[in-house]
């Protein structure tokens, strides 16, 4: 990808429309049968598009490495993922649907129980019910609203996790997490890394402190646990670098949270396949790029469940003809990273990648899947040219140089 | 390839093992019948594995440089063969088996004949025979054993070639040859090319000295040249960079150092290939990465001899069904460039890759060769990325970011 100062300055506003489509996971290993869920899976629309398309594959990062959620994201929007990395409390809390602001410091907490010198005897204190998670962050945030004029945020997750949130002016990333991250040792308090970073560690610890206090009378959860505090990233969004209006439509919260980072609006959706296609079809005058997240291929990838990720792929398929009824000027169906029912998790093979627009070169692939996509037009390349890609099919990006 | 440091981070410790079978200079070009060596070969071993594997193309370098063995290696075994370049005089006291330490400073050398005036009369001293050579290095090496402290290492080559290695501390390379490259010129002495290398100059400097005292009433080789002068490049080695236990298999001396250098085992072997494959199998238990280095494609490829590489190649195949018994849980098969007969010498085209492991998307490659491999469903890559998708393959990578 050239550099996306440059991208920014050849960038045009013009009110063509560009759709991408992200299914979750959705590249695959062969089973014993030889097939990926792609090529098991029936999928006419997506087989029939694929021959009016131009293809190729993708690297979310480089070969060879397998991609988290995020970094995966960020390339597919444009930004470099190794120069742009978000922090796992960052992470963790648009997970939880926080909605984060540039001021904030994010934390990943853990319920803990220390004995009474202090000492760690279980790291998720039992794995306490969400139900009482709930009901300690809830004491917890009515003790404790503010440390020295900076907002605290507590939001539960499931069983012994949770998040923190500090809002406020000067607060900076670089702190060592607040978890020994092993039973049998003292609870441990922030330290700073770098200087700027020192005001922060001073409200994290008056922080742990009052926690300390107000959760001493609880049992098994009389201790909190600290890590991955990260500084929003405070990204460049999409609309001071490619002057595009976009929007989000994502069932997910950690996805909503992704999108919300770049700049996109979050267009309100249901749970299903179907109401995130009626969001589109509902908003579509209104943005001139939509990102629309389908996560359960990566669930069922993640589950080991290739049936079912199949399933949810022929799923997909039936909104392609829907879709290319509200004739965006550039449509593109891709996968963010792998995720192999045969590895049960994320994986380094590169993505899917269909291209459909009125200036293109059809290439010689006729299906919808990874080996196909191997002798696609568009070849193998890294996902921050999608970006770029997306843009020129939509005319949006001036010529360089004279 | 993402920077070393993050491999680094993301790389963790398994047991699975990798082995890397390197024919060198395998790529070649189309004869008159329009057949590479690798087309002409009868290789139904490799041919079969193709058919189970991923394939591609690597460059070395990029696309239209040519390499040395140094940097193609290094590239091989995950170096930016930029900004680790190794001095000549580091490689040819590799290459006649000099085992090196951090400490050394390495310079090829020339006996070379003068006037009574200093003025060069013939820079190979009438190219002495390698006799001739040994007896005078002997006799250097008698009478200059340390310099300032420093230790004084002297080694013929092939006629009027040899190396000398100062070994000591606070040495460093950025010198200028002590060699005015032209007969009819003086001798010239070393220059510093920046302070830090003021020290070693002066060493340099004495030892040629001392050598035309010893080499006065010698004839023709009365003088000596030194080139190259480099330090050892200290590389990280792949245990630090990726927890590997690596070990090296090569019957020649260049490739052993080449290993050494980048940390490698070098296990003991004999001259043919049958040896280096018994070698492998003996100690597949002792190690987690095996680099295996065949010569001979290369050595017949710069000697222009078609027949002999196509011979090569057909040899080596046969030891493939071995090498599978041995189910490594990842094998690659590749070049570390092309040495095209029709060249007779390296080449920029790029090199056939094959990547067999449980999870990989095998693709439509039938047989094992260039050809072929364009269809590869791992595309066209840098050399750089070889290491990162081993590690990969082998599962001895963890996810970047959440």
């Amino acid at each position: 990808m050239v550099e996306e100062n440059i991208l920014k300055e050849l960038s045009a506003k013009t009110d063509s429309k560009i759709v991408l489509v992200v299914l979750d996971g959705l590249g695959d290993l062969p089973n014993a049968g030889g097939k990926t869920a792609l090529d098991a899976a029936h999928i006419p629309n997506l087989d029939q598009l694929a021959a009016r398309s131009v293809c190729g594959l993708t690297d979310p990062i480089s070969r060879g490495i397998t991609p988290g959620s995020g970094p995966a994201h960020l390339s597919l929007f444009g930004y470099d993922p190794i120069k742009y990395q978000i922090g796992r409390g960052v992470l963790e809390a648009l997970g939880i649907g926080l909605e984060l602001t540039c001021d904030d410091l994010a934390c990943r907490g853990n319920f803990a129980t220390i004995d009474t010198d202090g000492i760690i005897t279980d790291r998720r204190a039992g794995r306490i019910s969400t139900e009482t998670n709930e009901q300690l962050c809830a004491l917890l945030q009515k003790e404790i609203t503010e440390i020295d004029k900076t907002k605290v945020i507590i939001k539960p997750g499931k069983e012994h996790r949770f998040v923190v949130v500090f809002r406020g002016e000067g607060l900076e990333d670089g702190i060592t997490d607040a978890d020994p991250q092993l039973d049998g040792k003292k609870i441990k308090y922030a330290e700073s890394l770098r200087a700027e970073s020192e005001k922060s560690v001073h409200i994290i610890n008056k922080f742990i402190v009052r926690c300390l206090e107000v959760l001493k009378e609880e049992h098994p959860a009389n201790a909190i646990l600290l890590r991955g505090i990260a500084k929003h990233p405070n990204l460049p969004s999409l609309q001071e670098l490619y002057k595009l209006n976009p929007a989000a439509i994502a069932a997910y919260p950690m996805y909503r949270g992704l999108a919300r980072l770049v700049g996109m609006s979050i267009l309100e959706t249901g749970e299903t396949i179907a109401d995130e296609f009626v969001t589109l079809r509902d908003n579509f005058q209104n943005h001139d790029f939509f990102y629309l997240h389908i996560k359960k291929t990566d669930t069922y990838g993640e589950d080991g469940n290739f049936a079912a990720k199949v399933k949810i792929i022929e799923e997909a398929d039936q909104y392609i003809p829907a879709l290319l009824e509200l004739n965006p000027e550039v449509l593109v169906i891709t996968g963010d990273h792998s995720t192999p029912a045969a590895l049960a998790g994320h994986s380094w093979h590169p993505n899917p990648f269909l291209l459909y627009s009125r200036y293109i070169r059809v290439d010689e692939v006729r299906h919808f899947s990874e080996k196909e996509f191997v002798k696609g037009g568009l070849g193998r390349f890294p996902s921050t040219d999608a970006m770029p890609l997306m843009l020129a099919n939509a005319l949006k990006l001036d010529k360089f140089g004279a």
